[in-house]
């Protein structure tokens, strides 16, 4: 039920990602939106993320700052474009070792009868870049990220 | 030479369109960025363009409305992800009256000993949103828009 799900087709310049969250709309849009708790879900549990900025609103930066064990820094910005609580989110991604190849993020949160469908379109310049993403291993990340995403969900509504 | 052209493989997401200015490209930057000169190239010459706002830096937000002949407007805003002068925008784009449809803009301006070509990469959410813009009538849109751009860069020289 709450597993990821992945498509990337071949010769496309998108992945597509869902996962359903047992939890209302409301509920995982907060959870994504808090700057504070970027740190506990957002990449893999085996590095360490630092939010330099986190402004959520159209025109808003980001930026996260991602630290491994051997304290090799890997930085991220963007811009947000759209901010539509609680169904959408749209904004650019640019990972700074690899300046100009930027990404176009759409998140939809759509509700199924109290649980929350999440949907992450990401855009790539390039077909190329695209499959670059791909063989990064991101699949595993991202698979760890939403985890840690279903976890700290539960956690909030729990309080 | 100066010919526009237009590029969209079936099936992929994106319309890449080339120009060749006869003119340095910081002259095209400048001509390209200046809010105030918006209305004397953006879109069709049928349309009268009115620069809502244009921040021209990352994160900041543009907003064109277009009008008809008929008085009706057609809305579109945006924000700027990377301004790396003189040789890459990248920014999203929006038009009002499909909200959630956004599309990543990168132009890139290449110097061609002293011409300049300009690279403008569309890169859309859907193919089916790449498709509906090929088939909206843009190749004679961009065509005169670039037309008049390319004769403004020249007026901006010769001054």
């Amino acid at each position: 039920m709450a597993k990821m799900n992945i498509t990337a087709e071949p010769g496309k310049q998108e992945i597509v990602m869902t996962r359903i969250f047992d939890a209302p709309r409301e509920d995982v849009w907060r959870t994504v939106t808090v700057p504070e708790l970027i740190p506990r879900w957002w990449g893999s549990r085996s590095f360490t993320t630092t939010v330099t900025v986190r402004d959520v609103r159209p025109g808003g930066i980001w930026r996260f700052v991602q630290r491994d064990a051997d304290g090799n820094e890997y930085a991220f910005h963007g811009v947000y474009h759209e901010v539509a609580l609680p169904e959408r989110l749209v904004y650019t991604s640019e990972f700074e070792g690899m300046p100009g190849r930027v990404q176009l993020e759409t998140v939809t949160f759509e509700d199924l009868n109290g649980r929350t469908k999440m949907t992450d379109r990401s855009i790539f310049q390039i077909v190329e870049d695209r499959d670059g993403m791909l063989q990064s291993g991101m699949e595993k990340e991202v698979t760890e990220s939403m985890d840690r995403l279903a976890g700290l969900v539960e956690k909030q509504r729990a309080r």
